[in-house]
């Protein structure tokens, strides 16, 4: 392909997913069809279906192509002054609008469509979960946390409650609530007996 | 309603419901549609549709119908041994084959369909979270756990990560798992800084 060509398929790739994500901010995921969006993106139906191979994935690759700067933990030295900082950005991005009603949209299609649970894995929740673990465990090598401090349970007791309450319960998370579980993280809620 | 037609009605929404089931089980909960449930149960799709206006709808019914006991909590009076009962056969029933699968797709289908999630929350989650909020609240009345302690916290934290590790990661949870994390509410995870 010369560069031309490549450069306007580009183009074309990135009008694709921008018009996804405008149109699933209007009329919501459930409504959303591949044929709408090639209608406004004014692309024929088949350039979309040749890359994406459904609505599903068509969507995934729209949201993740925001690549948005902030999910990275800071280090300052402090693990839970990071924690907390990096925990709020994220609910502020992901459980808000406009992202927050699509990111809730794009966990049920994936619970419903393995392809997308497992793309949504690889080069979304893994990574991030990932990045969670890391900065606990610089925290570990530092002496922070004790040498046996489980990273992996940790991961999941700072991440779960917030998808619970987030997905499950539908609550909206605030600063509150993701302070009072990093707290009980660390803390525990004894005394047990 | 004669006595008759009415115990008619309720053994075909009875047959309905549970062929919704037989055939989710064999065909996984994407692929089932009311039209197929319709025709193995010898019924008319509108009269499906007269009673449940989504498959959504249909298959929250369906799997609230079974309606299996071992869902309640013991008191024994040791409150991390009835919690730990108590999820375990939570997990056992909700997070393996037949049932696994099925609540999978029912969390996925209401992150997409409002009123499934209304229903699921008022019939099932909801009455759950009740559950362990009450088992909880009677260890902090026998001053088992501290009287500040924070009942709705403490339920995020024993609720999130298992369904965050069923969900999101998507691995298979253990009863190691759920010992872990009963740990780690109770006794935290410290020292913290």
């Amino acid at each position: 392909m010369t560069d031309k060509r490549s450069a306007k398929a580009a183009g074309r790739t990135e009008a694709i997913m921008r018009t996804t994500l405008e149109l699933g901010q209007e009329i919501g995921y459930a409504k959303l069809s591949i044929e709408a969006v090639a209608a406004r993106a004014g692309v024929g139906k088949h350039t979309i279906y040749r890359r994406w191979p459904s609505k599903g994935a068509l969507f995934l690759d729209s949201l993740l192509s925001l690549n948005r700067p902030g999910l990275d933990y800071p280090d300052t030295g402090d693990v839970v002054a990071d924690l907390r900082e990096q925990i709020h950005m994220a609910i502020d991005l992901l459980d808000r609008p406009p992202l927050g009603p699509l990111y809730r949209a794009l966990i049920g299609e994936a619970l419903l469509n393995p392809q997308v649970a497992a793309a949504l894995n690889d080069h979304f929740i893994t990574p991030q979960a990932e990045m969670t673990v890391a900065r606990l465990k610089a925290a570990r090598d530092q002496g922070q946390l004790s040498p046996d401090f489980d990273l992996d349970l940790a991961m999941g007791i700072l991440s779960g409650p917030l998808y619970f309450r987030a997905l499950i319960i539908q609550e909206p998370l605030t600063h509150e609530y993701v302070d009072r579980v990093i707290e009980a993280l660390f803390a525990g809620m004894g005394p047990r007996r």
